[in-house]
């Protein structure tokens, strides 16, 4: 497939869907010109939303990194996490009740927000009849803020004992640490506990259509755009690509992420996967 | 969990979306009773949706099968088959070409509205390189229209040459043919040649979001509804009630189907699907 | 990985066990050289055992097919078939009853050869209380010999009914059929009906070890042979080298038919599974 | 299916295998009454094997143990443990270079008896490149003995690193730890980081024939045995039933431990795992 230059194609568009690892930032942080890119398309009045499988923060702490990596001008808005799919459905459907969870305080945000109370893991008793009455429903978060040992298996235990909404607010099985390291993230280690106890939980996050979608109605909420008019942009094919696909809009892979130029052909073979178009990266 | 009266229960509601096999019909026609269920659903101004995995019969079709059936009055508009969605996936993202299918002449009913030409995978000549370069999708229709043994490995050996989107209009594993017995489903069809060429297609129906936001989207054409105004009736804990409780709709599961009073106590704690109530039928 | 010449590595080496297709024929035919090797290996005094997944002949079948490929002097003992791993399970743990299969009348040789009496599932009648207790197995031997729509429902219906073994003598996904072309195998379509009736059958076969420990067993009943004595020659990673490393053989991969020289490094890399030895073919 | 007396079963077998949790022991301890059992089996000349999915202790340390919970008698030759096999495949494929692994010191027992070096993944520098390519095998022992969030990640980046023989020494995915709980196994943990990493590692114990051609095996040493001389006992469907059956042992399913009397029908029913007899122990 020939590459296309990302200046000159998303002038074909009314807006654009932005991942954020690998597009706009990747470990070393953010990459070298985005501001420049981010730049231009508000210059060309293309509203863009950053779509991210992270619920280890919030939006607005979100913005916050952002802005210390050196991005700036990004508003809140503009950022939709799959916590906040997650933050949905515990305001759709948990009226009562504590909501249990894996994670960091931090990531606890999306629970407060939703106007349930939050209580990790660690702080329920297993034993406590009452305790395990309280709990009405059950996220995974994040991968830090626990003991990996003791509290993925007092989560294996307490779903034994009780049978709830499970929620995964991240599907994504690892995030890169370093340039070749990665760390498995609390959508892989769900996946363990959903092997363990034998069940299917919840998901939200790329590919998933349900973030797409509610990206599209929050744009929605600023204009009319119809799913022809919208790029989606992103490095993983398994995510962005198949997602943005599914969901109807027209797709761009960049190789400035996950996926390198001198494998994209094999890779796209291989999964059946197939782009709209291919650049090396937004940057021009 | 106790059981609830379907008339009582919905009157709390400004919506209802209804699956169709198991609580409409079942394999020894309309269910009786039904056709009252609708019409006292209309009594009370509450719009519905029908929403089926089902990819062999367009709408209109579909609407004579139940008129055939003996229930009057249904609309176009009010029936929503998860082949719509492959239609609108085929709208969006493919726009030249044909498209080959495995399926009945009346699914590709489906193709034809897209406004692409469709070729069933008999018609095509794996030898001709133009037979191949013309076709830019394929979809999987119905379990029906074709030879298994000679189409089936057809397809995996047109998919081993050509790399292009495939789309499973009904991801449906089987369906009932009788009180004991049941049919694959093409979606059950498309697992197996999924596993035999090691790519995954995109799959519409149930219990996928996109399914029930195209119905919710369908819906809000005709006046203003929120996820919470809406119920989600089913048989079916893994597609109905999985789908719908994710999309964030209040959920009742009706025994008049998949699920039987006996067991499904059981069936709701080993798979951890809960639905928000349960109800005998539609009937009362 | 430097590839050897299998000449100067069998030397090495006691025994020898051979895959069968890739190594010693392909889609055309016996490959050229063969009749050289096996002389070779008889010349040298190593015997050997041809280790096949394949179930739709008997042993004598299989002697004579290579006889007619051009191949002289295979004798019967040096053919292990994963079918008479199926009828060593009929004769061990099938005491009485008939053994229901999908496959031609001549795979049925191995439940004749076992001693019970053989039903294709479209002679069996679902509606017959005494034809489903008369079955005591079910074994999937062949994917000729039966309607696939018709049979496979059948057999679908036919394990909804009955509770009892089920067997699949050949666990392959699929086999070549020309240069580019492959046929769904009945381990494939054994695959399609465990995901419908959602259970696990008994599959033999490589990789499974007991393929392994059976030619080993057959092997010392004519001398004695430690498992570092043999050879596991094969062109596939993932039967014949996961199953001859795991089994504690030494393996070589040859190139003359699945894996391809050009991919064979990235096939490793990306399988986890690593081969002791790599050789182009078995011809020098 | 009619429950048979142990006592009177077991008469008509040359030899018995034996599962060891849930048939010998539970979570509270030794059960009471298998003194007696296994007084019984001896005085009748029966010879034994105990099967255990254990890697965590060598066959002296699980003897050790039995003796601590007050079992008296056993001896070394009649313990088979999955860890056994993992040292066999070291001793045949591995023969130079280091192996890393995830485990206790007291695991490492195993890799120790193979006469090869062992190194936890916690003292390997994943940045040495010497580090990096001393090692020549991997294996997953036991589930403690390392920091699971810093050495599980650090197991997927060393595995990103290196293509080498990865090995699971106990396949179970958790094991009870009291009347209601319990705890991922290094089995579960293998699958997280399989599904990490994207590859198919080789797995030893139960169901997997090698185990029971392992304890066959040894306990020809000793006399001869044909498969249908031995029963299989264990409490657990998937492994200890399974794995005998496909063997080709005769199985006998006991109600003392992971399988209750009360669900043991819907059990079989529902997985297709038969086994030839039943009874609630092996105390009488």
């Amino acid at each position: 497939m020939e590459k296309v230059s990302f200046y000159s194609l998303v002038k074909n568009f009314k807006a654009v869907f932005i991942d954020s690892y690998g597009v706009l930032k990747n470990h070393e942080g953010l990459i070298d010109g985005v501001q420049d890119s981010i730049d231009y398309i508000r210059s060309q009045n293309i509203p863009f939303r950053v779509l991210t499988n992270d619920a280890s923060r919030s939006q607005e702490q979100q913005i916050q990194v952002f802005k210390n990596l050196g991005l700036k001008g990004l508003r809140e808005e503009e950022i939709i996490t799959s916590g906040m799919l997650a933050r949905q459905f515990l305001e759709l459907k948990i009226t009562s009740g504590k909501v249990a969870y894996l994670g960091t305080e931090n990531s606890a945000e999306y629970i407060l927000q939703s106007g349930l109370e939050h209580v990790p893991i660690s702080d329920v008793d297993l034993n406590s009849m009452k305790d395990i009455d309280d709990i009405s429903a059950f996220l995974f978060l994040d991968d830090e803020g626990f003991d990996w040992n003791l509290h993925i298996n007092k989560t294996v235990n307490f779903l034994r004992r009780k049978n709830l909404p499970v929620i995964v607010a991240n599907s994504d099985k690892y995030y890169p640490v370093s340039k070749s390291d990665v760390a498995i993230a609390i959508g892989g280690i769900s996946r363990l506990v959903e092997y363990i106890v034998d069940q299917k939980f919840i998901r939200f996050g790329k590919p998933d259509s349900q973030m797409f979608m509610y990206a599209f109605d929050e744009l929605n909420k600023t204009g009319t755009f119809a799913k022809e008019d919208i790029l989606m942009v992103g490095d993983t094919l398994s995510t962005d690509i198949l997602g943005g696909n599914k969901f109807g809009l027209k797709t761009l892979l960049v190789l400035s992420g996950n996926t390198r130029s001198d494998t994209v052909d094999l890779k796209i073979n291989s999964s059946g996967i197939i782009p709209d178009y291919i650049a090396d990266s937004i940057l021009s």
